[in-house]
This record gives C-alpha cells, structure tokens and sequence, in this order.
C-alpha cells in the first residue's frame, strides 16, 4: 500500500511517502498555518510521484500540530512515532536522542521500536534547536552553519538559561573569544543537558541522534564525549516520526499489503 | 557611626551610607565592571556629603558582586542584608519578595529581620526583571515604561520560558493584540511564576516587595491579585539590601554609636 506520515513539528513540517517500501519525503518551515504547509508539500510529493490522492491507502498525522491535519486518517503522538521510524531506520536501538526545534525528547524502545519510556523537554528553550538559533543569531550566523566549525577547547558557557546564555556568549565575543571556541562550548552545553536526561532513564548501548539538531555533526560529537559512547545518525535523522507515521499507517491498511 | 552599605547586583549597583541615622543612596548599571560601578558612586556620594573615606566607620559589600569590593569591612549575602533592610524599612514584614533584574528570591524573615527561610532563582530568566527586559523589546519599549500601562484584561501568554514567551508576544503583535494586554499577560506571567515561589514558602501576612522589578505598578497589582493580599513596596524599594548593608555596618562598630 501507499501511505503518508505527516509530522508537523513546531519549526518544520515533514512528509514521508512510503510507495512500495520506496521512502519519498519533503521538509518545510510550519510557519504560521502547519495546515498550509502540509497541504503545500502534501500536493507537491503526490504530484512528483504522479500519484492521486485516491492512491493513498493510509495518513497518520503526528508531531505537535497533527490536530491541524483533519484529512488524516489516525493521528499518533510523536514519541510513538519517532520509536518506530528509529528502530526502523537503526535496527536495535535502545536509546533515540531527538532534538528538534523547540524541544528534546529521549526514548527507550524495545527492539521493535515499542516506546518503553520517554522523556520530553518543550518547557524551556535551553537544550532544544532554539537555544542554538538564538546563539547562532547572537554571533552574527546562520544556525546550520553551526555544524562546519571544527571541535576546539570548548569555551566555558556557565549559564545553562538560554537568555542568560546568550549574554554570556555577547560577553566573550566583546572580550575577543574566537567564535570557534564559542560554538564548541555551545555545543558542549546543549550536550551536557540533553546527556543529562539520558542518564536519567538509566543505561544506553545503541543510541540514535533524530531531529534537525542532528544535523549538526559538533553537537553529535559532543553527546558522544558527554556520554561515552558512539552515537548514530541515519540518514533520514530530520523525518524518523515521519517515517514512523507512515509505517503505522502501514500497519493501518493490511488488506491491500 | 556613619557606615556605608554596598549592594553590587547583577545589573544595579547601590550604595547607600548612613549618616547620623540619614539615608543617602545612589545607583548605577554595574556594567562590566562592578568595582568601577561602586567606586564612582561612591565616590560621588562621600563628595556630596563632604565626607572623606576616612569618616566612614565601616563599609559592608552585599549582592552577586562583594567580593569585588575588596576595601569593604565585611562582605554579607545578599539574603541577609535583604532581611535587614525589609525589616527596617517595614516594620513586622514576614515575606520579602525580591525581584532583581536577573534574579527573584522569597525571604521570610522573623519581626527582627532574621533570616528564617528562603528561596532564589537566578538560573532562569523567566520571573526576574529580564524576562520584563526581553518583552520590552520585542514590544519595542523601553522596560521602565511596562509599569505605566493600565490593567486591561491580560492576553494569555501560555509559555513559561522567555525565549518561547517571547515568540509567543510577536505572535500576538501580528495579530494584532493591544499592546496593553499583552503587557498585563506578561505581569500576569511573572507574578504567577514568583507567587508560585511564595506559596511554597507556606503562609504570608505582611508582604513586601523590593528589587527594581517592584517599581513596576502593574506587576505589584499582579502578584496582589495571585496572593490574595496587600503588598507593600517601600519607597527605597531598590536599594533595601544596601541598607540592609549599612545597617549590618552599624552593628559592626558599636564602640562609636
Ligand atoms: S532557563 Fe531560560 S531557557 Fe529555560 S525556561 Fe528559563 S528562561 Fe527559558
């Protein structure tokens, strides 16, 4: 069967279209209105796919604006969803690390991707995407260019409060602190935070990094040295609730698989 | 004796000297460097009141900053200066709330201002003054200016944090929210936060309220209408821990009293 995952995040909407086992996806800011930015990229991938809307078996909807997706045929929450599409993408993960643009989530799966235990963080901006776009706004850059700056001795970010943070880091750049050994320690910080909440759900063998934040390859070495082990970032580490939506949604239709 | 109280606070800077039981203060943004920023003024103040260093009987530094003040007789925590102060300033004060520009603290003091209990936050910008600076800005307003607006039925601002707070205002801002109410859900917002702090700290009678925070009216009518009580705010509402400071110094030295 065909199915579509619709994960409407906060910061970005993302659709995957699974078509014979195929993956085929498109990402766009949510913007205002995630129902127009669904319906927007929703209409583009139909189209490149040259396939109708009566072609789709099954939707599933996720992420924080899923309510926003009426047309959706089950709506899932994105912890579930992101369980699934991880131990899909990265068999025999125990441990999801994902940071998106507004909040963290870590999650313990079963081998087969069943949510054991979770724990989010969408209160405060620190350790989420927009700790670093305020940073990188702060320094004069974009925020994904972040990620192409080399590890350096991380300078000392003490504040762990994004807008005191932020001061601290217009504080050293008035002092002359290369803006390298800035972005080390920012990246150390949000590290420290998110590997703190890992710790807290207990041991961790395989862990996978999702979320637009893994993208950033400084922040993913940092969770390495924070927590002593590899990390792994698939491919499709910006649309794993996607992939997840739209493999329920496979579940969803048995009769045409 | 005439002794000298110094408050260097994250933001402001207080210097207040007690002269024959006269209180003469001053203030100034402590800036990058707070012994500079006690220094001028203090500087200023003996000038004023025709005193030489040498007529001061003993200096007391309090705030974040003390240790800067290295000519000082005494270095005391700002808690206890503030229980001082309070004390002095209102008569039978069990509950300080202070809200400082980049931290907020509940004391409860006993009727001879010792400190008896207390609670502080400076990791979090949210309920302190910068969270009012942040909003300010995004309402392009100078943050002394929130104070003047009328109460108006307050527009609900969802998020805690000021990062996504702040999000939260230019939303309402584009759509077109009077500026008024989204200035008394932002009161509403800290005095929510802060009178969380107080509850916590179990039953108040006599509540007063200091920092620079307290000059804002509409923030006093808040935290009024979340605790259910009146609130004082002392006319040295901003300088209640300097005195506290000096009044410290007056014990210090009671051979000349
Ligand atoms: S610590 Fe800072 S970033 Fe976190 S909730 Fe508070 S204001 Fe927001």
């Amino acid at each position: 069967p065909n199915t579509i995952g619709v994960d409407v995040g906060s910061t970005s909407t993302k659709i995957v279209l699974l078509k014979q086992g195929e993956i085929h996806y498109k990402i766009r800011p949510t913007g205002w209105s995630p129902r127009d930015a669904a319906h927007q990229i929703l209409e583009e991938l139909l189209q490149e796919q040259a396939l109708s809307r009566e072609e789709i078996d099954f939707i599933v909807a996720t992420g924080y604006g899923r309510v926003a997706i009426t047309y959706a045929h089950k709506a899932v929450t994105e912890i579930t969803c992101h369980g699934r599409g991880a131990a899909f993408l990265v068999p025999e993960t125990d441990t999801i690390i994902d940071i998106g643009g507004q909040d963290s989530k870590v999650i313990k799966i079963t081998p087969q991707g069943k949510v054991m235990d979770f724990m989010m963080n969408d209160k405060c901006a620190a350790g989420t995407g927009r700790f670093l776009g305020v940073m990188a706004a702060a320094l004069g850059l974009d925020v994904d260019d972040l990620g192409k700056f080399q590890d350096v001795k991380p300078a000392s970010i003490t504040n762990m409060c994004t807008v005191f943070a932020e001061s601290e880091v217009i504080g050293l750049l008035a002092q002359g602190t290369p803006k390298d050994a800035i972005i080390s320690g920012l990246h150390q910080a949000i590290a420290r935070r998110v590997a703190a909440m890992v710790k807290k759900r207990g041991s961790y063998e395989k862990v996978v990094f999702t979320g637009g934040v893994a993208l950033n390859q400084g922040v993913c070495r940092s969770l390495e040295k924070e927590l002593g082990t590899k990390i792994l970032v698939p491919e499709y580490c910006q649309i794993a609730g996607a992939i997840g939506a739209a493999l329920i949604g496979q579940d969803s239709c048995p009769a045409q698989s």
